[in-house]
This record gives C-alpha cells, structure tokens and sequence, in this order.
C-alpha cells in the first residue's frame, strides 16, 4: 500500500520530473498537468504495453486513432448533450462555483454520485449547507454539461458548434462500418482506441485523478447478439483469482472477497461469460506489470449507479490513499450506441453475419476503458516505497516494473578517471536499452536518484573493470550488486527486463 | 515519384483502412480525418520512430507530453493571439469565406503566402476577382485568427477563456526552468513533443496535407548563445548530402542542386552550424526509413516569408503531387520566446551556465518542427507503386519500410487443409512481430491484399511444410520467394525487418 498522501506525491512527481502543473509560470489552470522528462516516458511505456496487450497480440481487437473534435450529432446520439451533466451549486453573494455531488459526499458523509438536482436542494435545505468560501446561500443547483464546445471554421454560428470528445468511445461507434469493411473484420471482434478527452469539472482535484483533460485507452467489444454467452477465450481465465464486490456483498455489508473467475460464473455474481472474460483480462494488465492484487478489487455497480445505456455494469477499483477508486467501468451496453447512431444518422450499420446468414446489430458486451493519467498514479503510488540510507534518512525507492520504468539502466563510472571505460559501456548498452551515463557525485548519490527515478539496474564501472573486463550490476529493489562479464552484460540485463 | 492524385489517395486509404472522413455517417466535418487499423499502426510506428531517433537515442535531447488546452497568456506571450492570421474573403452575397492567398495564388498563380490584406484588396480589385461560388464582389479582406477558443471552467467570462494549443512548440518553453531542474540539463540540449496541434483553417485542403486538428512532432535545441557555430555533433553530417534549394538559387532563378553539408556551409549558404546540423539529421530520419532522398529537399525561407521571430529559416520540403511543399519548417528563433514569457510571466527563466559562470538565457538555434501527418502522407506517397498482375489488371503494391509497416509478417495456409500447420507458425511469428492470419481465397488474391496493405513478408505453408519443415517467405518489393527452415524462420525475418 502506498505510504504517501496524494499532494506529496504530487510534490514527488514535480521534482523528479514526472508531472508538472501546466502554465506554472502563468499561475496555472486548474486540472490540466504536463509530463515532464521521466513522467512521459513512463506515460509512454504504459500506452505502448496498453496497446500490444489490447490490440497487437490479439487477432480480434484492431486499432483506430480518430479526432478530438468531433461532429455535434455524435454526442446528440451518444446522449451525451442531454446527460452527460454534473450538478453545480452558485453562491448568491461570491458566485463560488461548485460540483453539488462531491460536496454533499464531503460535508454529510453520504454516497451522492448520480444524485439529481431536487435532491441536492432538499439536503442543502435540510443541512443548512452554504457556501464554503463565505457562508452566503446556494442559488438553486443547477445542470452543467461537462462537454467543452468549441467553433469550427470561419462561420461562427450553430450549424459550426462541435464538441471535444469526453471520451473516446464514439468513435468507435460512427466509425463501425468503414472500420468492419476495410479490416473484414468478423464478430466477435473490438475496435480500441487512445487518446485525450476532455471534460470540463466544475471542480477538477485529486491531482491527476479527475482532470479536464486527460487521456483513455477504450475498447468496444463486438459480438453477435444471441451469443452473450460463447465467449471462444473464456477457458483461458478460469481459473485466475481476484477480489470481487458484488452488488449483494455491497448491499449486505459483506466484504469483498478473493474469487476464482470460475466461481463468480457457476454463482451468477458475473452475469455474462464475455463480460467476466474482459473484467479479468483488464486486472491481470495491471498484474502484469507489476500492481499488487491485493490493490486492485471489481466492483459491481449498484442500481442506482447504472448508467443510462447499461444492462450490467462493473468497475475496476484500485485502493488509492483517498480510498478505492474507479480505474475502469466495464459495461455491458448492448446495441445501445449503434441503435442510437442508425438513428440519428439513417444509416445501416448492420452486419452481414456469414454464419447465421443474418443481418445483426452487434451487442458491445463489453467496454474495457481505462484513465491513461489514472493508470499512471496506480502504477506510481503502487511502486513508492521508502528505505532509510545509511545516514538514517529516509530515501524514496520508486519499485516500477522494469518493463515500464521510463530509464531502465544507469551507467555510472564509479570515479571520473573511469569516464571513458563507461562510455564504451554506455554505448554498447543504449542500442538496446534507454539508459542514462551520470558522473556527478558519489556513486551512493547516484543510487539513490536511479532509485527515485524508479531506474531497476545501474551498471557500474570501476577500477577492477579494466582489466577482468567485468562490471557491476545493481538490483534497485534489492541493493544486491553482482559482478557480469561486459560480453554478457546485454544478455543478462535482457533476462531481467 | 508517386503515380496518384491526392483524391486517389485518399480513395485508396479509406478502401485499406488507412484513413476515414472523421464522422462520415453524420456528413463529415472537413479538415478532421480518423485513422483506420492499418493507419493507426502507420502512424503509431512513425511516431515511436521518431520519439527513438529524436528523444531516446540521444543523451541531449529529452521529452515531455503536456496539454492541449493552455493558458491564454501562454499565446499572448508568443506571439499567436495578435499575429497567428489567414486573411479571409467574405462574399457580399452568398456569405463563402474562404482563405485570401491560397485563392489569389490559384486565380493569379502568384505567390501568396504572408501576404498582408491591403495588398490583397488591391489584388482582388485589379484582377476583379469574385465570389468562385456566386460570381458576386467580395467584402473587404480581413484578419482571421487560427487559434480555437474554449471556455474552462464553469464561469463563462473573458477570464475563463483559453485556448486549444496551434502549435506543441511553446510548452517547451513554458516549462523550460521545470524540465532543467528536474532533468538536471546541461546545455546544449533539447526538449521533444509530440502531440495534437489544432488551426481552425479557413478552408482545409489536400486531404491530410491541411487539417485542422493534426498532431505534430516538435523540438526545441537550447544552446549557450555565444556558442551558435560550436556543435559537437557537426562531424558525424559533414558529408550528408542532400538537394540544396538557397534562396540566392531561388533569386537567381537557378536550380536546386545536391550538395554536401560541409560545402553549404563552407559556403556560407547555411549559416550555422547548428542549423545544417539539425537540416541534415531530420532528412536523413525520413530517408532511413525509405524515402527517396530525391523527393526531398531542403529550401530556405525567402526574406518576405520569414516569420516573425526568425533570423534564417530552412524548410524540409517533399515532392508531392501538387507540387513541393514543407514538411518542417527549422528556425533560428534565438531567444525570443523565452524572453518574451520571461517578459510576461515577470519570472526569472534564465539558467545558470556552470561553463562560463554566467547566468544565460539560451538560444534556440534549431527548432526540428515535423506533422505527423504530412509525414505519413510522405511514406504513403512513396512508397505507392503498381505492378501488372497475370491478368494485366494494374494491382498496388505498397512499399513502405519494414520498419514503420504496419504488419509485418502475413501468415497463409496454401489450402484451409494446411490451417493447423499454420496456426503453428503464426503463434511462433507473432510474439516477435505484429502479423495477419489470412485463409480467405487464392493465394494470388491474398497476396495481392497483403502488397497493397503494406505487408512487407507472406509467409506460406504447403503441403511440403508437412515433410520438410520448411515455409516459403515471399518479398513484397520483388515478389521472389525462398524457403526456410520454420526454425529459422525468426532470425531470417528478423534479418528483413
């Protein structure tokens, strides 16, 4: 569990070149970070792993990277102009504007996402809440759609409103058709994409957990409606354990509990075969590269949670410092979206199905979408550990997996003398490796910033080098050092990456 | 030299699956495209390509990933929100607006580009140039500025008003002092972006060419700004050659010429050796990845055509069908956009230089500015050829780099016999290479699919793959075909790729 409160590891993140609030120098803008030097390395390392898990390895998922400014219908469609809203309460005297849900979970310590705007006024009224700023009255709450609307082109009127996308799902959808015929694709099969969305909080917080712009990995999984459940890859997860929150253990007080997928199947807490196969290959890429299980739970929504589109819906929680948080939601949404696109756009976007020699509306069973910036804070606060140095200091050690640490090797010349002698080294490791050559400080300095910038081997060049033509390597979790032929240096950092 | 239009193009990557019209089923929106499975992986491959040549190769240059939407100061301080214009006609009658120079160029087929509007009105009256819609007079020209505007937050005033970034250039500066600390840079060195750029172009043309959401590859070289003609990297270029296009050539009305670097700059045609450096090492990224390097050239900025900030400016340009154009532009910015955000963040983003210990503001000597997108037109337009099939029907062949293909490797069963053999092959090729399975029609038709996806290798099992143990590997380029052990198959299709 991370030992570490969420604006320390903001603070963390700033000084080593992870995250900084963008426009500092300007004051900055609430809910908008930019990566710094090791910060879009690792953002990239979790993109590129998202991407040949979801898409290169698989034959059924194919890629698309469509825009950001995209055609108000689709989001008329979608649903989203009518209700993708958040509730904001206006101060009468300063004009403070809030997100009603977040501050009525904060003052009266009661779930309220989802809450309608009557509601909230009845528990203003009855709490006498007011303005935290200057304790004036609530005007009445009021809808506030989180979609940023913006020109297009010279002519600026309605017919050239569009939207930026609050998620990148839609594509998806609109897309369908062209992607299904130019890829001959067959059902079962998803189309996935990444890529930034933006949606305008009342209030953005939490530091990279709710921002205005952000970034999504989605997936919408196709298949023949009758089929919900022959799902062809199921056998495959059987048997693979995670911690379940089912709607009834929630309803009941129970707690969450470690369960083979199998179980939650034969026990209907996991209705459908296709969604159960998608929950848990989403938890094992985060088991993959390296969160702990014990951090990671599914969490069935209750009803009143349900989006507006869902038969079925379940998020993958991580047990953040502020508590369990939604990583991703997974639901099952039917012919929902593609029903909505044929009819706001007349077009057939049926498919021929060979098999039963039938037109069919695809179901999306399931929709594996994940918070690229969100993914980011649980790999960061999973990996942050502290031990203390010899002084008695207590230093950070940033355990990422070595597959997604932004630097995987430091090269380090143990004095400058020896700067030559490394180098060679260095260049012989950067064609396979990113790697880093730091000569300035101690050679414990140098450990300790590989540490904090989550480095998992350092390589270190010393006197004995130059004539048994061996170096050192360093494990960053252990602090184990073992001595490696230079000849055999790639090979074996190979085998440990 | 490519054998397509540009319409053709584009008829050609929407068949493939390369690229849609974004929202085609609601009608389009123009200057807005989605990239389909095989131009996703395009462009995916061409950007981590130049993310690895440019950021993780080199020790001086490093990255950073930051937001769309910025803070509008950031772009009162560049320079964007009072000069970032088009001129844009309006006629008097049917209301068109369209973009003044690229029209005056077309009707008088003159130069046009900076143009300002007074000229263009004399123009327009000398020429009596009319609406091309409705024949009727235009209004007078005016200024239009490209940047999108957005409202963050849920106050909607001036204060709240930001906007979409026109270019990935300025974060670089305003997080300069961010990136140096935590980085622990040294001059010289480089900050690197990628990411979406957005211009809300009067009028969007040539297909990918001029979009207005389009994503872009940037770097910003800091130098120590007494050290512009010492660049230690200059030795590794001076014999690159490359089409050489001056602007005394252009003057003198004489030809571009091939020339090598060390020549242009004995020479005094570039004028520091930073920038020859930085012309050089961004032509030879698109020619090892299989550009013709006769397509390429590079041409300096005429003294009318340099931007404001500028003091020399190159352009990389390629041979398109509709005629040379830039791919990046490379500017000697000194320091102006630091000391402008110095000038209006009154913050201090000077940097203490351990060398000379003196505290400096650093030039920017260089400024590799390159769209992702015109890059991928580049790739595509070269590499688009035809060959005569058997039946002397004109079939593509797409020779794209194996490098940035797609796919790589396809995988075919002679006969749906052979599925079991070859399902074998495919599980053994596609943990090391992204690969297709294709069992649908003749051989003949699969490959002819593969060479106009880009395929670089078919591999192929026979009834002889049963005995001997061999496939057949055919080349896209050559379509000639050899046998391999399946064995060796990896280490023979690694030697390829």
């Amino acid at each position: 569990m991370a030992k570490i409160s969420i604006d320390d590891m903001a603070g963390f993140c700033k000084k080593k070149g992870f995250i900084f609030p963008n426009s500092e120098i300007y004051g900055g803008m609430a809910g908008f970070f930019d990566y710094g030097h090791l910060g879009s390395e690792l953002k990239k390392n979790i993109k590129d792993s998202w991407w040949k898990y979801h898409v290169q390895d698989r034959e059924d998922v194919i890629g698309i990277d469509g825009t950001i400014i995209t055609h108000p219908k689709v989001w008329v469609a979608s649903g989203h102009v009518e209700s993708f809203l958040d509730i904001m309460l206006e101060c009468t005297k300063c004009g403070e504007k809030i997100r009603a849900d977040t501050f009525i979970e904060e003052k009266l310590k009661i779930a309220a996402d989802g809450i309608k705007a009557d509601a909230i006024n009845s528990l203003i009224d009855d709490n006498n809440l007011v303005c935290p700023k200057c304790s004036s009255d609530f005007k009445k709450a009021e809808d506030f759609n989180l979609m940023f609307e913006i020109q297009v082109g010279p002519k600026k009127d309605s017919e050239s409103m569009a939207y930026l996308r609050p998620e990148t799902a839609q594509l998806m959808f609109t897309d369908f058709k062209l992607v299904y015929d130019s890829a001959r694709a067959k059902l079962p099969f998803g189309i996935a994409q990444m890529g930034r969305a933006f949606r305008n909080e009342i209030s953005p917080r939490n530091f990279l957990f709710r921002c205005r712009e952000f970034e999504q990995m989605e997936i919408e999984y196709f298949i023949h409606p009758d089929k919900v459940q022959e799902c062809p890859y199921i056998k495959e997860m059987l048997d693979y354990e995670f911690l379940v929150y089912s709607a009834s253990m929630q309803d009941n007080k129970k707690p969450a509990g470690m369960m083979k997928l199998k179980d939650a199947l034969k026990n209907k807490i996991i209705k459908t075969k296709w969604h159960a196969y998608w929950l848990s290959v989403e938890h094992k890429w985060f088991c993959d590269l390296g969160v702990n299980p014990k951090n990671l739970r599914i969490r069935q929504h209750l009803k009143e949670e349900k989006s507006h589109y869902a038969l079925d819906t379940w998020d993958l929680e991580y047990n953040f410092p502020f508590g369990w948080k939604e990583l991703q939601g997974m639901a099952n949404r039917t012919d929902f979206d593609l029903r909505q696109h044929i009819k706001h756009s007349k077009k057939d976007l049926s498919i021929f199905d060979q098999e039963t020699n039938k037109k069919v509306i695809p179901y999306v069973v399931a929709e594996p979408s994940l918070g690229v910036d969100r993914s980011f804070l649980v790999f960061m606060f999973d990996a942050y550990t502290t031990r203390k140095d010899e002084k008695g200091n207590e230093v950070v050690v940033l355990k990422l997996n070595p597959k997604i640490a932004p630097v995987k090797v430091g090269v380090f010349p143990l004095v400058n003398k020896l700067e030559e002698k490394a180098r060679e080294v260095f260049d012989l490791l950067k064609k396979e490796f990113t790697c880093i050559f730091d000569r300035s400080g101690s050679i414990g300095r140098r450990y300790a910033r590989a540490d904090e910038s989550g480095i998992p081997y350092c390589v270190t060049i010393d006197f004995d080098t130059l004539n048994d033509k061996q170096v050192t390597i360093r494990d960053r979790d252990t602090a184990k050092q073992k001595r490696v032929k230079i000849e055999e240096l790639i090979g074996e950092l190979k085998k440990l990456i």
